[in-house]
């Protein structure tokens, strides 16, 4: 008899496929690291903001004890920027942490979640880990159908995630009409908004959704310093919401799942509003370049409020794989999305004006 | 009609009470921050290795981009060590997260988990978290009763926590009767040894764990950089087992868990042999002088292998509580363990030579 450990649904995950380190591509294709332009995983290209190295280098004598548990300092400055109590607040080893503490916390085995296609690989992976059913919907111009998505709900419904902008796709939806899908949902069902690249709007497009968790029990708005505030490698994002369902997560969040340094970098990132409108301006600059190469080199790309753009490499199925290794070959990475169930496209990063120039020059000799 | 939000299992969870940070204690009983004394989180008094800083100060400028979800080199460093393939390896969040990960992984809703009294109380909070039954075995001077443990396995039992050294008794099970114990274990129930406190066991204690993980397929073997090694405030743990529980593990686990600063850091503690050295050394020497002092005032104490001891002090059920509160008074912070069913006692970290004076004066104050 073969032993079999673990739940059937644990057993059918699929692992996350993380976007390949720099050091990782330099190894399996030979390449000198410093050459390498990694467009991957959304990252910000003018990396971390130096007022958070110099808390960073503040704090680091101070490591031999456990990080705040309940990040005292951190929940006041996020309290006072957003005008929520500190109870309001969740602190997540990255929003990941947020988004899989929700679907543990709201969930159990056997009731649904509703999510749509081409949305963000966590949810299906947060679904899956506690053997829950997915009610996945189909997009719409490869953006959230939320009238799909309400009708979709069932009697066992209990989670809905809605990510805007969404990835890896970077449709956006108009706060009018998101408002009003939140207010259509029923109030025992929890509705986790996911805005890790919000900071990367528009002002035009701007909405006020903490004031909607105000409103709504059951919306809990998830963030990231991942993204614009430039502190991926530190992992910390948060969630606002009323304390009905910040209390249930807080009873599954690990005590220490942020790190010291997360906290005190993010303090530093939150009053950095000069870093926060360069990279805005940065990413919005290099939108209309990559955008414009496309539409000069014929690529149909999906129009994006994110930090990245989906664009359309070859009409059949390996080209997203194909023209993916050729740029590796090239040293530039970026990601393919096969694994959202669109192959025939890659998801670029929007990088600082030299990267994407390289990667628009590896991406024609990719193409001839 | 209320609404009620998530499964019932974890409406009834009693989040974790974390050691009161020192910030916080200055806060509430109006104390000068650096007159505190905080034995209360078994961190090492030595603080984080200077080896680790100067790792830290160079990865600092790398935090824009997301850590290495895979951990090649800290993979690499681990398992040159210890002697096994990198893919034995996971990594985690803290110990902590291995457990959370490991109670997910290997047990589902309804299913049991076996631990002992009086262990980490972290055993608890994953079993609730998923809806699991505890099967909890009585103590035995306040350790591990082995016997009863493999006597309790269930026809559902799928998980066996045990930690060598325990906390927060201190207990400690011998390499030969711990290995005894875990062949023993029927072959499809997991046996996740908790060994966070294992560097400072005496040379006459040590065995080897790793060398049973070859031998026993079900068996998963966790510990930790913040104890010893100096890093509670980056958290980071990792376990090794065989392939087929490390893979189970992997598919849950959240794709950046562990921090870039982290990983570097580890790295650098990892071959850091004097830092683990002086830090065990003094270790010893707080144990001796805390543990004579104990003698002296006529207080009971549970003989500990771990950088901790528990003290019993007092004979009624409010003791604990008692004692802490006019030990916080003086600016001293230790852990109540009411919470563990242990109201009489409190547990202290060793701390530097000035530490245990000041706590013990304290405490002599607070017992008078």
């Amino acid at each position: 008899m073969t032993t079999q450990f673990g739940p059937s649904y644990v057993r059918a995950i699929a692992p996350y496929v993380a976007g390949k380190p720099i050091s990782e591509v330099a190894r399996e294709f030979g390449l000198d690291e410093a050459r390498i332009v990694k467009l991957a995983s959304n990252e910000n290209p003018l990396g971390v903001p130096e007022s958070a190295q110099r808390a960073i280098a503040q704090a680091a004598s101070e490591l031999g004890r456990y990080p705040d548990s309940n990040a005292f300092e951190l929940k006041a400055a996020l309290a006072a920027r957003y005008d929520v109590p500190p109870e309001w607040i969740t602190l997540g080893n990255g929003s990941n942490d947020i988004l899989e503490m929700a679907a543990h916390a709201f969930v159990e085995r056997g009731q649904s979640i509703v999510y749509s296609q081409y949305s963000f690989a966590v949810y299906a992976l947060a679904t899956q880990g506690l053997g829950a059913r997915h009610l996945v919907t189909p997009a719409v111009r490869y953006g959230h159908d939320l009238d799909a998505m309400l009708a979709a709900v069932a009697d066992d419904t209990r989670l809905i995630f809605v990510a805007n902008p969404n990835n890896p796709t970077g449709t956006f939806i108009d706060g009018a009409t998101l408002e009003a899908f939140i207010a259509r949902v029923p109030r025992h069902i929890a509705v986790v908004l996911d805005e890790a690249y919000t900071e990367y709007l528009a002002a035009d497009k701007r909405y006020d959704s903490i004031a909607w968790a105000r409103r709504y029990p059951n919306l809990l708005v998830s963030r990231t310093f991942s993204k614009a505030y430039g502190l991926a490698g530190l992992r910390i994002g948060f969630a606002i919401a009323q304390p009905e369902l910040t209390d249930l997560l807080n009873r599954l969040r690990q005590p220490f799942n942020v790190n010291t340094l997360a906290q005190a970098a993010a303090i530093a990132a939150l009053g950095d509003t000069d870093f926060l409108e360069k990279s805005a301006a940065l990413n919005a600059e290099g939108y209309c370049t990559l955008t414009a190469a496309f539409e000069r080199m014929g690529l149909e790309y999906v129009p994006s409020d994110g930090n990245f753009v989906l664009v359309r490499v070859g009409a059949d199925d390996q080209a997203g794989d194909r023209v993916n290794l050729a740029l590796l070959k090239q040293g530039v990475i970026v990601r393919p999305v096969g694994g959202y169930g669109l192959p025939q496209w890659l998801r670029v990063t929007i990088g600082l004006p030299g990267e994407n120039a390289a990667f628009l020059a590896a991406l024609e000799r990719a193409l001839a």
